[in-house]
């Protein structure tokens, strides 16, 4: 009789992560200063790391357990969300080790130092390999691990599991090789591949969302939604790491990963259970129900203005003076299957956009007849990624002592229900995922290849060509080229 | 490719009043100085009257234009949302003539005036008569103006329309009696009952709500909805009205009219067109559509608290020491037909109840199947009518850094996008509608005899019975036996 009911209630998956080591490769690196100790830091914080832990960074150069240490805790004050107080700090710190590894080397050394911690620290061999190093050693590393036996097989009683950043691979070619290299030495189930947009809040609660409201699913198919609009709007140019950035692009950078993480989310089915293996499947199947990108443009700015500040062009910066890569994608695909088919997904990512922002749009179709006079304003259902995390449905309501409609918006923003403190950074859920052995939040094998069977001819097919006249648009405005993958009459919405 | 675009379109129903001469019976009395006058005022100031528009004030007691012109001017004062200034008062005040007229004499004097002032304003015999006068007059009026001549027939080119406040009979015999006097002088199209909950922005907004929108008419259907409710709450004890209250009860005060009007809005199809004829045919053939109520039960406010404060019982006051009047109803129904067959419609209106609000709940069934942990907070459709006006839908959402759920509000409120000024009283919006001739947000006959036939064996069950021991409720709380008319595992929204 009363509101006061019990509000919140446990998801059926529970992840709670054994005792283990953390192995890291690259501890000295960028990655691991700015997020993957900030993470793990946090997760110590929230006494979400088990009681019997420790971590094992590895480096280059050589340096003290103490050394590193005073390193690291330097680094949680200059990056991490949350700083906890010095003797947290020091608390977390003492747990690491520091080892100067030549990766092409002899591993014995890293052996020795398990044998040594692994008793010690009680983490009964369980081990995760974090390997935040180039993509050319994700093969030798755990090719050097397996001929040392520091990686139990599938069905011992301790497990060995290896956390491995992106690109998996550049191409299809590239991600099927990679593939069958770790296949001879590892199990799918032991591969944690990060897509670190599965780790954002938001992008986890679009499952939620759809699936623990029953109304918001049932209206998520081609019956009533007109089009699925996923946008990744950057308002900065590419800066420094334009040399990095020019042999990748934004195809691969953005699209093939996150928005393809993203759609898949958006249109698969319900899994049978609430686990990785079954939601892996789910996601699969919607990305090997798209037969083929539908269409494709590709745009890179020029000089222009983002709110009023003078910007250059990409081609303006000496070190990519001929560069033909992407720095905007806009695509049109269809997945042909009984619940989405004949319902365009527009994805759209670049960056020197208008805005920044990441959100999902479910323009819903008009009704087949109208009592009013229609409005170009639809119903929308939007999932705000980034900056202001939210979901939010336009309607049209009656405007007072009118005659008239005016779409408004109901809402609901993180903000307002939740301390900012409380939401986690992406890297700390997806460390903590990994180390709890749940794969549900990485890309599986499947998915990845799936990906890129999709956007290989692409790939291939935008090598060979120079960027055309009508392939640039100036920094902070929309390509007009995007307009070419909209069919006629749909709603568009940036 | 920009949001901003037209987000305001013409509903087709557009009203304009021609030019007519308005004409108050009751033109002293408490409805005309708080409600009647300051509306026409703000309807003046919006520029919604006719610029050929002239009043016509009768009263028992002798009056000069003058002196009542100035009585007028100080109830706008006192009582209306705008006051406009002094030159706006004069000028509207100018518009109103005063005579005095017996009610049950001689009509000439009416005629006489309506000769003179018809011509020189120019309102071509066009007249709305607004009868706000007690219910013994509904028939002697209109009879009157037919004998002498002011009522023209349908089908003239100028109109004489009649606003009818309620109750409009006590029971159903009394309400067809009622109904068959004025038939004899009125075509129904003349007739313009008001019932000022049709008035309100909110409840006239269910129908652009419904229909405008289209997944969420979808939704309103017993395949997704679990059950309907809609709560009149009022935070206050009866008071000084006690007497008229205790001839009237809640059942009749508030159910029999308000909830019924709201539930026909809720519960009726897509009218043909958007025109009164149409939406009246809907609005009944939901009302017949209800075969019975399928549980009703009354309560009776005792002493107790409202928001700390101690407040007498209802029997406390002298006057009514004996009553077994109703000041709380509680019921069940059935909206008998292909959309709403099974889904309970349940309904509550009182006094002395824990906090005041109106609105409209409509609960959201579970999903088949949950891939989390049911929850008691199911997915909510609200229409909040009063106090804060607005629209929200209550959906689930994953807690950050969680495996859990919480429900949160996805919401809209009239205050945010509208200027509260901006929200007319409901008798502007009636007031202004009767002079254009749209019936559509005034009771039909066959809705009103539809409701009367579905209330009045209760009615006449009630008479016979005193309240039982538990039928008492402590003011401030909400009353137990409110419970039995609802449905095990049924989620209450109070």
């Amino acid at each position: 009789m009363s509101q006061s009911q019990d509000f919140t209630q446990l998801i059926a998956r529970q992840n709670v992560a054994k005792p283990q080591c953390f192995v890291l490769f690259g501890a000295t690196g960028d990655l691991a200063k700015r997020k993957i100790f900030p993470a793990l830091f946090a997760l110590f914080l929230d006494k979400k790391l088990p009681s019997r832990f420790c971590i094992i960074g590895l480096g280059r150069k050589p340096n003290t357990d103490e050394e590193f240490r005073k390193y690291v805790e330097d680094k949680i004050l200059e990056f991490a969300r949350l700083k906890g107080d010095s003797k947290s700090r020091r608390e977390f710190v003492e747990k690491i080790f520091y080892l100067a590894l030549d990766i092409d080397g002899d591993y014995s050394p890293l052996k020795k130092i398990l044998g040594e911690k692994e008793p010690s620290f009680g983490t009964q061999e369980n081990r995760t390999f974090y390997l935040a190093v180039a993509p050319s050693y994700f093969t030798i590393i755990p090719q050097k691990l397996k001929e040392i036996g520091l990686l139990h097989d599938k069905g011992c009683a301790s497990f060995a599991n290896i956390i491995i950043e992106k690109p998996f691979g550049t191409d299809l070619t590239s991600a099927l090789a990679l593939d069958l290299e770790l296949k001879k030495i590892l199990f799918e189930e032991q591969i944690y591949r990060i897509d670190h947009y599965l780790g954002k809040e938001t992008v986890q609660n679009i499952f939620a969302f759809r699936f623990s409201n029953h109304f918001i699913d049932h209206l998520f198919t081609s019956e009533f939604v007109e089009s699925v609009q996923i946008v990744a709007a950057e308002d900065l140019v590419v800066g420094d790491r334009v040399e990095f950035y020019d042999s990748v692009g934004c195809l691969r950078d953005f699209c093939q990963n996150h928005l393809m993480q993203v759609l898949a989310f958006i249109a698969m089915e319900a899994p049978s259970r609430n686990e990785a293996e079954f939601i892996h499947q789910e996601k699969s199947k919607v990305l090997r129900s798209i037969k083929k990108i539908d269409a494709i443009v590709r745009s890179q700015y020029e000089k222009g203005y983002i709110n009023t500040d003078a910007v250059h062009g990409y081609r303006d910066d000496e070190r990519v003076k001929n560069s033909n890569i992407d720095t905007f994608v806009g695509m049109r695909l269809f997945v042909d299957n009984f619940r989405w088919g004949g319902t365009p997904f527009y994805l759209f990512a670049g960056k020197a956009l208008p805005r920044k922002y990441t959100e999902v749009n479910i323009v819903l179709k008009k009704a087949p007849f109208s009592l009013f006079p229609q409005s170009s304003q639809q119903n929308i259902i939007s999932i705000q990624i980034q900056p202001k995390e939210g979901i939010s449905i336009i309607i049209r309501t009656k405007v007072p002592a009118k005659t008239s409609l005016k779409p408004v918006k109901l809402d609901f923003y993180y903000d307002d229900y939740f301390s900012s403190e409380s939401i986690p950074e992406a890297y700390e859920t997806l460390i903590f995922n990994a180390m709890s052995e749940d794969r549900s939040l990485f890309t599986d094998r499947d998915e990845l290849i799936a990906s890129w069977e999709l956007f290989d001819p692409i790939i291939q097919e935008w090598k060979k060509q120079n960027l055309e006249a009508d392939e640039f648009y100036p920094a902070g405005s929309w390509p007009e080229i995007m307009k070419k993958v909209f069919l006629e009459g749909h709603y568009l919405v940036i």
